[in-house]
């Protein structure tokens, strides 16, 4: 028999009690499966006496990342400290610069140090595995990296961040506001004390821009993705969403263009009918679109101990095969830099919520300035809603206006919603939602 | 630059052109995504003067799959003849007992040779990779193989023949007999001549057979199957699951239990809100439900020559970068007999319709024999449907009587309508499908 794979683990949190858990619970599936034996020998944590699920008293104890990267009696190092930079990335560096091979859950860090990183990887032959950081249990790196490896891909999309989804969920379900929603994910564990990490995109922009460099070869860098978070939709836009066929996802979207890969992370209309519509809760799920598999959808737990120690698992699983594929698909060098996508230049339809003056001539306002920038319109539902202020003879009352547009450009709209605003023919600030074609 | 990684591929129909026309179109991503170039090199059909959508004059051409097969100048096998017996497994032999890898579509061959062909393979160090066999496009092999190694996996199911979906898919949102959207789907392409090998099931009992034995490590064994068709399906059928909460579905379902691995392949009532019961069409899915990941579902295009030559050069790919991993995620000699299920032991809900005889007694002879049995009821419809005939004082009417049973046994099922039956209270035969906890 071969030598046993030893691991070293950083973290033990959640993540990695699970890890340890599931190596031990597998072991000797995985001998079988890899062909040897994977063995924990040492970890670290902030604290070696708290209480945790799994007994680490076995391991040999470091008192930092650093030092267990360093060991040489672990073949590889696993992260699960996270944070986009020290101690994580000192350590990671340590275990790529000695030969070690790393499995990391570490978003943060990728999105901004990928690219280094991986060419660090490259140079000592080593892996570096990040399946657990995007999607968790879902095999959506494996998938790019391996999987459609000879595929020309066109677009690829996902609901990554489970906390919005399932906002949007119980606000769409229950008819609830985001602050009611918000306030009840922080009760049950699903969202952050300070949300605006999650519900403001920034972590969806993370795993959009290593999925980018996975699909396009393009280089990992957060900076290059277009945000826009969930705090602006109202039950009324899921409302309206609905009865017009659509719902409403916080999306993640990379998508080759002839100006290069645009990357956004937004509010975004789908069509109920699609897969990516019926995903509800703080599950997951990645589309892909590519020549001649329109599309493949991948759909799974995004988070959770067991679901992120199980991508971490196979990570090190490939590594005892002997696997070492480029992390991100294709040597690093090859990867291309990114321009931030000029959202100006988006194309697409929209969606458009107006508080509209209830008096006479806004309709024909609102139309003049939609017509001079080539807008056309799919439908527009106007309605007094039950118990709103109704004005009469031009008074005070507003009335909601929904309009859908076909395909137009992000400056269009922009364009022609300053000029409705100027005319003051709506009451507050415009809501507009993109829809994504699916 | 290493050397390239030479082809020869025997079957050039749609799938084969599709992969030489893909190798083309990807030659450089291929390059760099592997590290070496992919190359065609060889290939052989039955006829050389077929006029296809790729050119193939300037690789040697081979009078016969073996010949190719021993072509030294090859390094992988790409067999897309089909058939599971010769000249496909011969040509296969022959390559890997070369010690070169092999590339097949053949779900047929796996399912009867599987472990012989791993076993060979595995002697000689070679890679007999079938990501295409199952699920066209979807990664579910490379998931199963990889992505969840270290898994304890309970339940693998899925829609894997798309033949079958979309019949039941158009049943049931255009109200169609069996028989007539057989028949467009004949005309359509999406169904053969001889329907039998799809629509009885037999086309999913293969591919149900390739994933049990990656999913829980059972020799693939097709006999093992409990094998039921979608022709009994009516529309009333498919009506009553609609209102009742469900879609029907062929699903092919491998499941841990106390007794072993059960494999079933039948009508399936699925709830209407499962990823699953959204997949309509050709398209293909698979679930996979294992510890902390309940459930993981991959969907996409199950056939079709883009489709299946995406998965065939994947496949291709994983050989050029020199991964070798045992053909069902485990040494062939580890992998465990397997008995057929004892269908009479399967534990769930069932649907039943009963045409019962409109006469006084009736209901209670039914309740009486489920009764017997210990069968409880989740719900009971009976309605006289509209126009049909209706009998009055015992004479010759019949209504239709629908049945949701919670879980109980398929023994006590057959027992209690047999006992039904015997006592003429219900014209034509019961029908029965069962139902899978989604």
């Amino acid at each position: 028999m071969v030598t046993p794979l030893n691991i070293g683990i950083a973290g033990l949190g959640t993540v990695g009690s699970a890890v340890i858990a599931q190596i031990a619970a597998q072991r000797d599936t995985l001998a079988v499966r890899c062909g040897r034996r994977i063995e924990v020998v040492a970890v670290t944590a902030r604290s070696r006496t708290k209480k945790r699920g799994v007994a680490v008293g076995k391991f040999k104890w470091h008192s930092d990342p650093l030092s267990l990267a360093r060991d040489p009696n672990i073949d590889v190092f696993v992260e699960l400290i996270g944070g986009e930079n020290n101690p994580a990335k000192t350590a990671i560096e340590a275990a790529l610069g000695a030969g070690k091979s790393v499995v990391t859950a570490n978003k943060a860090l990728l999105a901004k140090h990928g690219v280094a990183l991986s060419a660090l990887a490259e140079k000592h032959h080593a892996a570096l595995n990040f399946e657990a950081a995007v999607g968790g249990a879902i095999p959506i790196v494996k998938t790019l990296r391996e999987g459609l490896a000879g595929n020309s891909l066109q677009r690829v999309y996902g609901i990554l961040n489970g906390t919005c989804n399932y906002i949007l969920s119980r606000m769409e379900q229950e008819g609830l506001t985001f602050a009611a929603c918000l306030k009840d994910a922080q009760r049950l564990g699903y969202a952050e004390a300070n949300p605006a990490f999650d519900v403001e995109g920034h972590d969806t922009a993370q795993k959009l821009a290593i999925l980018a460099s996975l699909a396009f070869g393009a280089k990992v860098d957060q900076g290059a993705v277009y945000v826009e978070g969930i705090s602006s939709i109202t039950p009324a836009d899921l409302a309206a969403a609905n009865e017009l066929g659509y719902r409403v996802k916080l999306l993640g979207v990379a998508v080759k263009t002839p100006q290069g890969i645009e990357q956004r992370v937004h509010p975004t209309m789908v069509r109920k009918d699609s897969a990516i519509a019926q995903v509800m809760g703080v599950t997951n799920a990645v589309t892909v679109d590519a020549a001649g598999i329109n599309p493949l959808t991948l759909v799974g737990p995004g988070a959770g101990g067991a679901a992120t120690a199980s991508a971490v698992v196979a990570d090190i699983g490939d590594i005892a095969r002997g696997v070492r594929t480029a992390p991100f698909g294709q040597p690093a060098v090859r990867l291309q830099s990114v321009r931030k996508a000029p959202m100006q230049r988006h194309e697409g339809g929209y969606y458009i919520r107006l508080q509209a003056r209830d008096k006479p001539g806004t309709a024909a306002t609102i139309a003049k300035h939609l017509a001079q920038q080539q807008i056309s319109l799919e439908s527009i539902v106007q309605r007094h809603l039950d118990g709103a202020p109704v004005g009469q003879n031009g008074k005070s009352g507003s009335v909601p206006v929904i309009l859908i547009t076909y395909a137009t450009t992000e400056d269009a709209v922009r364009k022609a919603l300053a000029g409705v605003s100027r005319d003051r023919v709506i009451s507050g600030a415009p809501q507009v939602i993109r829809i994504e074609k699916n």
